[in-house]
């Protein structure tokens, strides 16, 4: 029998190989996108759930950003709960689904279509449902994923807004600048140990606090809900700017928190919410592009693509910590892939 | 000195007075919102922090089902952080402050006009510099609030919001059901028994889900902040359709579950979770148009309107566990009412 985590491990191990790959289709995806930039949409919405919706936090950023309109995220409740019709005539409309066959997603995503916007799927799956609704796709190439917690799609889909960005508008980065992320990616994935010290850290404690803002919210986002799901942790992902403002309070219980930071425009906040965190009790754990953080990520990642690398530390604390525990990150108590299966 | 949590309770029992000034304001509110609808927005975006975000949320649902336009919630580090500029040419810009003097929120508001938005402030303070920078303001006038936790100004909010609605479009609600809110909301806040014994269930739980669905979702995000601030306790809101499809599996740890329904549309849907629960070891916390609810809110209250009185057993819930706990809602340790005036 494999060991705990096993599979996890293999998947997150294939994300180097995954995410060069995708790069390597930078000239396919231009070629497919940049179509849909023109004229430019007066808005974006997405459309995902679960950690796909961890995803589109980032490509809510980041498109945002470099197409200068509006991101939406859709509530799927709107329209399969209250039938919500919604006119969005010239506007660009991006589902996420690692099967691309999510009921909800798709009814979603077909919906906004007949209202008018120029969809894109973000899938594994080119023949899916999603990609059947879509004027273009994406397709991500991870490859069967077979341990409950995604790991290699959401790296993809975060690779895949970074490319969309590339052919839609000029991006914050120079294309080396993706090239070398696989082997930042590569680099984590060796070094598995820190990981398992921050996991001792964590140790027992009913609750986390995930922290990130700007970029670094969707791995906020996304780390809180690989410890739900594989170590059984009430983690919660916060903006650092709203946790500052009265959830902080909660700290009085000494719950440990997760700090992560890119080095880039929100490091000075981080570093202040980081001080007031050390005026109360929980243990704080670091991710940051600094050797002596606790989960420390490589320098001179340009912040609008450092999501890509921290990921994977996020992932890594998940795992260790599952394992800390007495647990199988691969199969969670109580979860199946099927219902995983967005 | 006052007992433990008088003046939250004291601005709590201002509400049914609140709404009532608010909606005697409707055709004033009409004149002055409705000329902001034609033509017809392209898109809506909202601007706030803290419960005013929460607030926020159900206006994301209210407004997109109605206007039938996507509704996108502002992120203000893209503004604050990275410097964004965002064309919305005839969009409507919404920004919620309770003082309306928060320097993030007025910064990120006027970017959002400047950038071709018409802007509506929804704020006590009718003078504030919010107020200023819009072409139409809905004063909610709820006073000053002196306790820590928002209570009056969130209801006033939501109430904002339904007033927008019906100046701007059609809604699924007469004018009557609206006006027969402020009575249920001082039946509630007559009724504080329930809210206690639903503490003493909570007990000295480290953490709690809170979760609800379409507009109570809202609800749900208010009801875990409250919990945050004033009893310190790590409570998270999440939708019960994301919540289903993994972070189910922290229950494993026996966290007690707030399930708020609204009999509508939703309802099936919360019920089936509630069996998901009921299987899984956690005390379970039913807010609910039902009297055998540990929560009960009054039947026949059309579900788009129903987060309105639905929140105040929140709120209750909020205060009474802070009490339970030796803890004095009005002023959380670590807290301050500057650090809350958004």
């Amino acid at each position: 029998m494999a060991p705990p985590g096993a599979q996890m491990l293999a998947e997150m191990s294939q994300q180097p190989r995954v995410l060069e790959s995708l790069v390597a289709r930078r000239g396919e995806i231009r070629d497919a996108i940049a179509p849909l930039g023109d004229p430019p949409p007066p808005g974006i919405v997405l459309v995902a759930r679960g950690s796909s919706d961890n995803a589109a936090i980032y490509g809510r950023y980041l498109l945002e950003l470099v197409l200068r309109r509006p991101v939406a995220l859709a509530a799927p409740s709107l329209f399969t709960l209250y039938g919500a019709r919604v006119a969005c005539d010239g506007w660009l409309a991006i589902g996420l689904s690692q099967s691309g066959r999510t009921p909800e997603i798709v009814d979603v995503f077909e919906r906004l279509v007949a209202g008018g916007a120029r969809g894109v799927a973000i899938t594994n799956d080119a023949a899916s449902p999603l990609a059947q609704a879509a004027a273009a796709c994406v397709a991500l190439g991870a490859g069967e994923e077979l341990a409950v917690p995604a790991t290699k799609t959401f790296l993809a889909q975060l690779a895949a807004f970074a490319l969309m960005a590339e052919a839609l508008a000029e991006v914050p980065w120079s294309p080396a600048d993706l090239d070398a992320l696989s082997a930042h990616v590569r680099a984590l994935i060796d070094d598995p140990e820190p990981a398992a010290h921050a996991a001792a850290v964590v140790g027992d404690a009913p609750g986390l606090v995930a922290l990130g803002r700007g970029f670094q919210f969707s791995v906020a986002l996304e780390a809180a809900l690989k410890l739900k799901e594989t170590a059984l942790l009430l983690a919660e992902g916060m903006s650092s700017a709203d946790f500052r403002h009265g959830p902080i309070a909660v700290m009085q219980h000494a719950f440990p928190a997760l700090s992560i930071s890119d080095g880039g425009a929100a490091a000075g906040g981080m570093a202040e919410l980081e001080r007031d965190l050390e005026e109360r009790a929980g243990p704080l754990i670091r991710l940051a592009p600094d050797p002596r953080a606790e989960l420390p990520i490589p320098a001179g990642v340009p912040e609008a693509l450092a999501p890509i690398v921290s990921v994977v530390r996020a992932q890594q604390l998940a795992r260790e910590t599952a394992i800390a525990r007495g647990l199988d990150p691969d199969t969670p108590p109580g979860l199946s892939k099927v219902t995983m299966t967005r």
